[in-house]
């Protein structure tokens, strides 16, 4: 019944009436690179910032981070929730990182597509309450971190975007994308968002329930802990146990599929036309600058 | 294609042309202790009245009265819809009554559990047109006998919530509770009302799509009455190999799993956390009384 | 991973940008019986008009002419998109031609619905973008070839109604319909439209999300034409992988089950009771007139 890939044994209860097993100030930190974690003890939740300017782009060694990261908080008793969020201005993150998908060896690509695999595995499976609080424009793998959380929150600033906008680069969303966002935003709006690779303004996301609730930007960080502080009023296992029955056919399909993912990613990317496609959509972006 | 659990045979046409094979009264009626079963022959419409104060709480007995009465009207050629109402003022059904659960045998537990099991299976899987005209609160497996009719009409009283509770007691929704909820009102709407165990008042049910339709309190029998007629207005064995088609992969998962889902039942519930957390729960109803 | 019964290669970026690989008038057109094709080789985009009075119900001849029409279109590189409406006034297409279904050997029922089986398999696999021009009612099969393109634009005209109301006439939809159904409108929704039989006015079909949106009669086409020039700003091949993603399930499910389906179908259109209520429908129809 538990979560896969989650060691951390369920929590009964509320985590915060329990007493300290060391004692630590109410608020702990720890940083790498690219992701700065706070934990405030005294709620049990935690706050991930995305710091890797200038557009927090999902390269391996970010994987690598947020994965570390997480599995640190789920592994720490004091910990009960995760709220997402950008230290970067105007950008939540902006997906894979393109270079790591392009002029490299197969055993590249396939150590950072294993790397994004495992980073929704954690993710949409934590036994943690997660709070996406979407502070940015999140195109393609920034919106499967979104969808992968419990609950999303978005600046309504029109100008910031969210949507898996794979199809717009020639590329395509992996099964289990287009699975989350089924599981968010039924099959009908997924169909067409992901053929037409719709990025949608945030009023438009909140439309079609790509994200739950629009607040504006100086509220968010306080609505996206009233939030998590709702979810965390329920007892631990009742609600991770609920989580896992929901979630569970969609991990355990990647799960059951995961070399074959693999290679599927390898040979698609290895493609010529690919490639070209690819480094033409970063000459572009190059010249926005 | 015939639903499960069901030996009547599919009634062509609307039986109500039928010449009754028996002179009888035009209308007929049961009641058992908890329930009040009244049949209007010249509509063919059944109504079910809960009738077990003070919440119409499902204990072994009601769901033994609930399964014989709905047998009885599946069989009865003169009956082709029920309408589920309570004669309780404000509350359709408490749930699962606690006291079945708690400081009960093993023997007890699997008793109790595949008689929840059969109420659903007899009801989701009904050959006749079932409407839930829901004069009153209906928490857990209140609702879930809502949700396993065709239609639902609430009243649009504020005060009366609805939905799927169970996390706030500190347990898990089953499988095939998730799975009905999940047919009515979407992946999304179900994972998160789930987890956070949410009671809506009926006019937020209503947005959601948890219930059809909302009626001021002195409108609902005749609306249900209205709405019962409607669906009766098509060909039986054409709306009931519909339905069928519609429910089978749910019903089905439920038959193919039936033991195991009691051993787990059994299993949970024996947990002294459970256990405990159940008498909690009780204790803080009688304080409330 | 690319669509079945789709033996076209699948093309890179626009086709539009291809020279021609023959000296082609801007326009070709090709007309049968039943339904007019005409292929404007400057946006790639093909118009399948039907034209087979009074109500261009879907009998053997039509449905092989659809289909070898869209093979001629999937197997011509200038032809990316195709928009399907109809030439006669006030109805798109009627749905099943009853006449087939009803007094014929069992041999003509297997031929029949195997055509009706190809029509689905290759229009909702199809490689283009398929856009509805809905530009009248759209009853029963007339609904599902609308279900089964990428998009469905309709006249805003409340006169015009759209559905699967196969109950109303005593028949069950096949479960390739409700898949195709439940795809586009949810689960809920299909339910109890399919249970119903419901043939919804524009208005209300648009509101369930029946169809994509609505428009006055003299702006469908430009309508059409815009809404399939953005599907196709999207790099073919991108598109149809997810495309395909998205529908391969419920493809191969009928796929995998076609024998099957074809004997359910005989068996259930044989029994004299479904012969005695077609006969009575279509006597009905006639007296309308």
């Amino acid at each position: 019944g538990v979560l896969p890939l989650c060691s951390r044994p369920p929590v009964w209860g509320r985590a915060v009436r329990q007493p300290p097993s060391l004692l630590l100030a109410p608020c702990r930190a720890f940083s790498n690179n690219k992701i700065l974690v706070e934990l405030d003890e005294s709620s049990g939740v935690a706050t991930m910032k995305f710091k890797s300017p200038p557009v927090n782009s999902l390269s391996l060694d970010f994987l690598t981070e947020f994965c570390i990261s997480l599995e640190k908080l789920e592994n720490d008793r004091a910990c009960r929730g995760v709220i997402f969020t950008s230290a970067v201005p105007r950008i939540f993150s902006s997906g894979l990182d393109i270079t790591e998908m392009c002029g490299k060896s197969t055993e590249h690509y396939a150590e950072f597509w294993r790397a994004v695999q495992e980073m929704w595995l954690r993710l949409y499976g934590s036994n943690m309450v997660t709070v996406a609080a979407v502070n940015g424009s999140s195109p393609a793998g920034g919106c499967l971190i979104a969808l992968s959380c419990d609950y999303r929150i978005m600046v309504e600033n029109p100008k910031f975007n969210i949507g898996l906008n794979e199809a717009q680069l020639g590329i395509v969303a992996p099964f289990w994308f287009k699975d989350t966002f089924v599981n968010v935003v039924g099959h009908r709006v997924a169909e067409r968002s992901l053929q037409l690779g719709s990025l949608l303004p945030a009023p438009e996301a909140h439309k079609v329930g790509l994200v739950d609730e629009l607040v504006p930007e100086e509220k968010l960080q306080e609505k996206a802990a009233a939030v998590t502080a709702q979810w965390l009023a329920l007892p631990d296992h009742a609600r991770q146990l609920t989580k896992s029955m929901m979630r569970k056919a969609v991990l355990d399909r990647l799960v059951a599929h995961r070399e074959e993912d693999i290679q599927n990613f390898i040979s698609f990317i290895s493609k010529e036309s690919i490639q070209k496609s690819l480094r033409m959509y970063m000459e572009m972006l190059k010249k926005k600058k």
